[in-house]
């Protein structure tokens, strides 16, 4: 049996054109950042893995590059044990590049998941396999994600507009949606909303409603609503949202509304880490939970969230940020391999026009991505486009993301609230 | 990519000398049961399996077999999947193998479970690594294990009395308890208990404490009393078990034991599949949950237990029936691969004298087993002794595990009783 050793981790934050969505908290920044991280071996195989790059999470990943230098890739456990000693007394809250919506999740799983994925990367390819492989196998061979909508300007202050236009009204979603359903063939709809008033947000709704007739409906206020706000939006949408995503803040206002209401409720906010689930499930509050491997540690640990939603009778559906096609990829093996992923996946992917990953493996067929069938993750790096991305951070300025700050910039009256209505 | 296909499956059912061993519902007959499954491929590769060996099992077993040839080894999402419809309709109640006190386990993990060992076996050979390191890689090198004593008759009626002789009161388990620490090393003792009257097992504990000053005990009656006697033991155990296994029946049962006392109650009957873990939490009843890959349905499943044990505060413990070498050494890649097992596990190991696999690989030591170190389970079928155990089966006469009915042949008062006391 011969080790396969980790002799080295480059990390590289990138820095890729976002257009200016609008969402609770401000507006998209011109760049979003990631962080691109490469593992070598001793063996010759190297791993690739995904992440935030805001400057607090670069300074974690560091650190936990140098405590994983050594050791063998199938030794997973022991690297989380590692990372857990590594970052003892960091509180992870500063800079953990998911802009203040997802506050509490464990700065260990943060950290550990790029190098877990980039070690399943590795193992793949050592054993000939896919990751889905890895992780029970693909259960489907293609992964349905949604058609990710947001309210959003015609361009960034100053610059020309993009090709998408402005969306401020429901006329605009409905185009903006129906554009994307023409090009990526969704079979799911997901409206980025705590933008404008709720009313606005209601009309909207019924206008993909009516625009999409038997398209599934989905909702995201960011905890923007107080919880009678949130119960009337849900009366008024009875029957046409298949779930609604995190109307109030906290455990506790999710509970209140879930009472008032039929329609399920989904978060991605108030349950981010292992310690939410069981003060949630005793609540009952919470209906469906977003997975994302990039705040729960990884792919084998989103796996372990599956399965305590299913063991537990709630939905699974998975959350999304900005991000580039290694974390698709590892987004479509772990969703290939869970059996009860009863919705959608979430993904901005056709936000965003440029790439890390040579194209060609990773695309859109009727909503859906095929799930990759080479050895490990199977995309590849294209050390060009790694470059340029990386010389855009260099040159971008943005170290963090900060979509108050730069809303604040353009509105200085703009104020962060939650709930907001 | 090259697929690794399941060509063919032998199921070979043996049976192994066993002792007198006592126990809630009778006493071990003289040959314990177990199937060996052999997982053939078409890339040369075979795997191995161990399980139950009653006839229902077995007619399962093969319906099972049949489902899964053609399948690759990483589809095992796939093949549980394929399981559920194959026995669809099927209780799974008769003929489990596992003796009327683990009743409502899922067939379909039962049934599962060797396959998914057999094919984990194949894909650590086929990528040259230790089946621990499929589960998310070793982070213990040892896995301790309990001695695990019982109340015995020096051998079986009509036979001559066996090298353990009998142990039917405090002295005689105090010296069995000596004599396997002795030979093995273990660091924790486990009294099947349900036996005699509760006021002589807590004796008998009281003795175990007295002479194994330090050692971690536990007493485990199978549900043998009601929750008043189970709250009176505990009361006279406290600050002397560990934890308390099925004391009194159900999950009810169970909570009234715990609103009582503060020794932490175990189980493995009232919590033994997936279903069982939601009632379980919102009771609060239970506080350690014994494992077993062979009911929850192989390794990975029994990893999301304890991942769920992780996340809901309980202790994890591992639970043993008469088993043979396939079978530690799946528990033992398993265990390496648990971060919280938090309790010594289970195993019947020292009563038997008989085994299927080729000798050396596992062996005691302290207590503890070494973590094979060799691709997939690390251990080979002895094929003699097969065929030796597998002769033992046709002529032993036995077709399914019944304690009861051997007590009742023998004692035709005897009557299966829960709670008895
Ligand atoms: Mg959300
Ligand atoms: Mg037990």
């Amino acid at each position: 049996m011969t080790d396969i050793r980790i002799t080295g981790v480059t990390i590289t934050p990138v820095a890729f054109r976002d257009p200016a969505l609008l969402n609770a908290v401000g507006v998209h920044e011109p760049f979003a950042l990631r962080a691109i991280v490469e593992v070598a071996t001793d063996q010759g195989v190297t791993g690739l893995g995904e992440t935030y790059a805001d400057d607090g999470h670069l300074r974690r990943l560091r650190a936990a590059a140098d405590a994983l230098t050594g050791m063998d890739v199938y030794a997973l456990g022991a690297m989380h044990r590692a990372l857990a000693g590594v970052l003892a007394g960091d509180s992870g809250t500063d800079g953990s590049g998911l802009t203040g919506m997802i506050t509490t999740s464990s700065a260990v799983d943060r950290v550990f998941s790029p190098f877990e994925v980039a070690c399943l990367d590795i193992q793949g390819k050592a054993a000939g396999r896919p990751v889905s492989d890895l992780l029970g196998g693909a259960v489907r061979d293609r992964v349905p994600f949604s058609a990710y909508l947001f309210y959003k300007w015609a361009g960034h202050p100053g610059e020309a507009p993009d090709d998408w236009g402005a969306a401020l009204d429901p006329e605009a979603l409905v185009a903006q949606a129906r554009r994307m359903i023409t090009e990526y063939g969704f079979t799911a709809i997901k409206l980025k909303g705590g933008v404008r008033p709720p009313e606005e947000e209601i009309q909207a709704i019924l206008a993909l409603r009516e625009a999409f007739p038997g398209v599934p409906l989905r909702l995201d206020p960011n905890a923007a609503w107080t919880v009678p706000t949130s119960i009337e939006v849900a009366r008024r949408l009875e029957g046409v949202l298949e779930y609604l995503e995190d109307p109030t803040p906290g455990l506790d206002g999710m509970a209140g509304v879930a009472r008032e209401t039929p329609v399920p409720l989904a978060t991605n906010m108030c349950v981010v880490a292992f310690g939410h689930l069981a003060p949630a499930v005793a609540r009952g509050a919470v209906r469906v939970v977003l997975s994302d491997h990039h705040y729960w540690g990884g792919l084998h640990r989103s796996r372990l969230l599956s399965g305590i939603c299913d063991t537990f009778g709630m939905g699974l559906s998975m959350h999304s940020n900005s991000h580039l096609g290694i974390s698709l990829a590892a987004m479509t093996h772990l969703a290939a391999a869970t059996p009860n992923l009863t919705y959608a996946c979430d993904t901005h992917w056709p936000w965003k026009s440029e790439d890390v990953v040579v194209p060609g493996v990773l695309g859109f067929t009727d909503g859906a991505v095929r799930v990759p069938t080479g050895p490990g993750l199977g995309v590849e790096l294209d050390r060009d486009a790694l470059a340029r991305l990386h010389e855009q951070y260099l040159t971008c300025g943005l170290r963090s993301r900060d979509d108050t700050g730069y809303m604040r910039r353009i509105d200085p009256d703009y104020e962060k609230k939650s709930p907001r209505w």
